[in-house]
Order: structure tokens, then sequence, then C-alpha cells
């Protein structure tokens, strides 16, 4: 049974606002809310109706546990269809008051990292949560003008993904400028993708979905990277470019 | 001005019982308009704000155009926010109807066909048409269960590249029966993509969101070919997919 209380907090999740000032977001279905609890993310409450309680596994006891029926989850869930299971988790402390981490930029060492500057789509950042997770790429950076990870939409999209990530915000310009690393930048001008030696490490920079990587951002740019066109699309969608860039740094032979 | 009637006529194409009734779909934009204008697709109404209509080119005679206001085209737009220009386009008449198209297997030699086994979310489509025609791939065969390329999330997800492409639907088990290309399947298990020598022509089967290529599909796949996960996501979006498998059969090496 859900309070009036409850039911206006959680969906008050679904704006950032209300996400930093409670210090929650939302996941749902049993898939994903069972990789959170397994992830090192701290689950709060859990919000399941009684057929889908009895189909998970053993839940642990600091995480409470509300029955609810279908039409309480339609009241408290983002999908049009509902999928039994939907949990609030915390956002991890070092992100909580939205301020921008600063990142050492030696800790990126060893592994290439995604670093998005304002991409938009809460979808296409979940897409590319997700991709990163399959490709072995456990480092997501963002601009603080991306979108929020914590959308309802970007959790959904990464498919449970999130919970093996941590995603960080930070000053692009501040921490390209700190690397050593090499900087490689998915633009419309540069290498061939397919001739580009990307080595075992680097920061990869993907844009905006309409206006790609900001000025201030491309200028620091070592190793500006193109997909070839072959046909005449006028751009590939930004959760493409970054598959086919996870896709490139991790073949086996280069 | 809008009529009532042409009101109901627009805002009817979201649904596919309309678009099939009416022999039409809707796409919006002034860019991907300006895109069908100039293709093989015929455009029928054009609906535009003052604005926006004198931004755009000089349009076609036979192309009936009606000066709307924001409000008005609030009214008929699929998009939470309208961008300026709004057209009704034919569906080509040979899919007219929804019958299923008998395909010469010998016409899909010489290159790469995209095949989709049941895709269900138009977003998905509507990438992957984008995502080919940046490839050059121009052929996209989809399972009659697929969802419609008309949709208006499709349309719009396409950006214009629908414009340039056929969308045909067919019969996936008759079409694989009977070609004499070889056969690719985007599978959980098969040979890895890096390892798979794709030659110059070819089937590409993508399978369903939640379930992958059926069965019957399945079965007559002679190259199961897959992309191999290195961390720990369960699966690929298909669109994700389908773009590697894109860059890979388009690579200059393979």
């Amino acid at each position: 049974m859900l309070s009036k209380s409850q039911i206006r907090l959680i969906t008050s999740l679904q704006y950032k606002k209300f996400r930093k000032q409670h210090g929650l977001f939302v996941v749902e279905g049993a898939k994903s809310v069972a990789e959170f609890i397994q992830s090192d993310y701290q689950v709060q409450q859990l919000f399941a109706t009684a057929g889908s309680f009895a189909k998970m596994d053993k839940i642990p006891q600091n995480i409470k546990f509300v029955e609810i029926s279908e039409a309480e989850l339609k009241k408290i869930s983002n999908l049009q269809t509902p999928q039994g299971v939907l949990a609030t988790v915390s956002i991890p402390v070092t992100e909580e008051g939205g301020k921008n981490v600063v990142i050492d930029p030696n800790s990126l060492a060893g592994d290439f990292t995604l670093v998005l500057d304002d991409v938009q789509d809460p979808g296409n950042l979940g897409t590319i949560i997700r991709t990163a997770d399959w490709f072995g790429i456990s480092r997501i950076i963002c601009s603080p003008g991306s979108v929020d990870v914590y959308n309802p939409k970007a959790v959904q999209a990464s498919m449970g993904s999130l919970s093996r990530m941590r995603v960080i915000y930070a000053d692009l310009p501040v921490l390209i400028f700190k690397t050593q690393l090499p900087v490689f930048g998915a633009m419309l001008e540069g290498t061939s993708i397919y001739r580009t030696k990307f080595g075992r490490e680097g920061l990869i920079i993907l844009g905006n979905e309409g206006n790609g990587i900001s000025p201030e951002v491309a200028d620091l740019i070592q190793h500006p990277v193109t997909i070839p066109r072959i046909g005449r699309a006028e751009s590939l969608n930004v959760a493409i470019s970054a598959a086919i860039f996870c896709s490139e740094v991790k073949r086996p032979s280069s």
C-alpha cells in the first residue's frame, strides 16, 4: 500500500531538481533492479506487485520492500507498460548536489574513456552506457551541460548497465588540457577511423546531437577522427558513432 | 488556415490503419521535407508557418501549400517541439495495402541488404535507416511483423534518410530460402564479426529487440556472426548492432 506522500516523492524523481533534492533516482524492471541490488549502488526502497516479487531472488534485509497493486504501480511508473518492479536508488554521494567532480587525469590511464560533450537525449546517453558496458569500457565523463544520467529514460535505455558504471560530470576543457593521454574526437573531418591507431588508452570525445563537439573542446583535440561517409545521410546518431568507436578501439587487431 | 477535416486527416496518420487507408504519411522539419521533395517520393501537401516557409527553397508547383499558424501546427504535429514545416507524403504504391512484396533474390546481388526480423521500436528502425544511408547501404527488408516504417517516430529518427530508401516488407524465410547470396545473422553465438570475411554482398539479418532472430529464420542462417562481448551488458540495442555490422562490411580492408 502506497501513501500519497510516497507517490508524490517517487513521481517527483522524474525531475532532476527533485532527484538532486532527495538524492534518489528510479530504476524499473525486475532485471535492472536486481542488477542494481548486486552493484555498488544503494537501493533504498523496492516496490513490486505480488506476482513480480515472487519471481525475484532474495532481497537483502536493508532494502525496504513495499508490495503494491498494478494500479499503484501505474501511478508511480515512468513506463507506458510498467514492469512489475520499481526501486528508488541513492545517487552516489560524490555526485550529489550536482558539483562537478575534479578528475585526476592519471586515473584514466590504461583504458579508453568516453567523453560526452553536451549529449542531450537521455535515450542516447543510456544507449551509450549499455554499449560501453558491452565493450568493457567502464568510464564515461559528461560535460556539465549533458543530460542527467539519472533521468528515467537514460536509466531505462541503459538496460541495467548503469549499475556497473559511474558516469561523472566534469569540466571538459580542464580535463582535456590536463591529461597526458591521446585525445580522439569524433568529427566530420579527420583521419578515417579505420586508419587510426588507437593504441590502448585515451579519451574519445563525442559531441552534441545537433552541433557536434563545442569549439572550445574541439580546439583541444589532437586526433580528429571521422567515420567515413559512403552514402548520403548528413550525420550519424551520437550513440551510433559511440558504438562504432567502441568497436574500433576494442577490435582485436588494433 | 486548416479545416477541421484536414486536422482530422493529418492527426489520423499517426496510426498505421489510417496511413494505409489514405496512402499517406507525415514528414516534419524543413530539412527532411526538402529531402522528400527532391526524392522519388510524392509529397502531397505542405503545411508551414510563414517564417519557416520563407526559409525554404522554391516548392514545385504540384505540391499544394497551406500556410498555417504556430497554433495550428501544434495541433497536427507529432513532435513536442514542432519544427515549422509538416508535409503529407504518398506511401509508394507497391507497398500500399500492406501486401508483402515478392522480391527477386537476384536483385539483391552486388551489395549488402539489411534484413530486420520483427524490429518493433520505430526509433530503432529510423536510426537503422539513417545509419544504412550513411554507409551507402540502400536496401532494407523487414519481416511483416516489424514496425511500420511510415510510423512518425521512424520517419523522424531516419532524419530524412528514408527519402533515399525503399524499405520493403517481405516473408523472410521465403526470401532467405531462395537467395544465392551469403546470409549473415547477428547472433549471441557465432564467428566473431572481426574474423568474418563478408565479401561484397549478402544479407545481414538482425532480430527483435527482446527475442533476437526468430527460430524459423535462424535455422536458415549460414553464417552466425557475433559482436564479441568484453564487458557485462547482456545484449546490444539492435540499431547499435546494425551500425557495427554496417561499419564492418564497409570497412576498407574487408
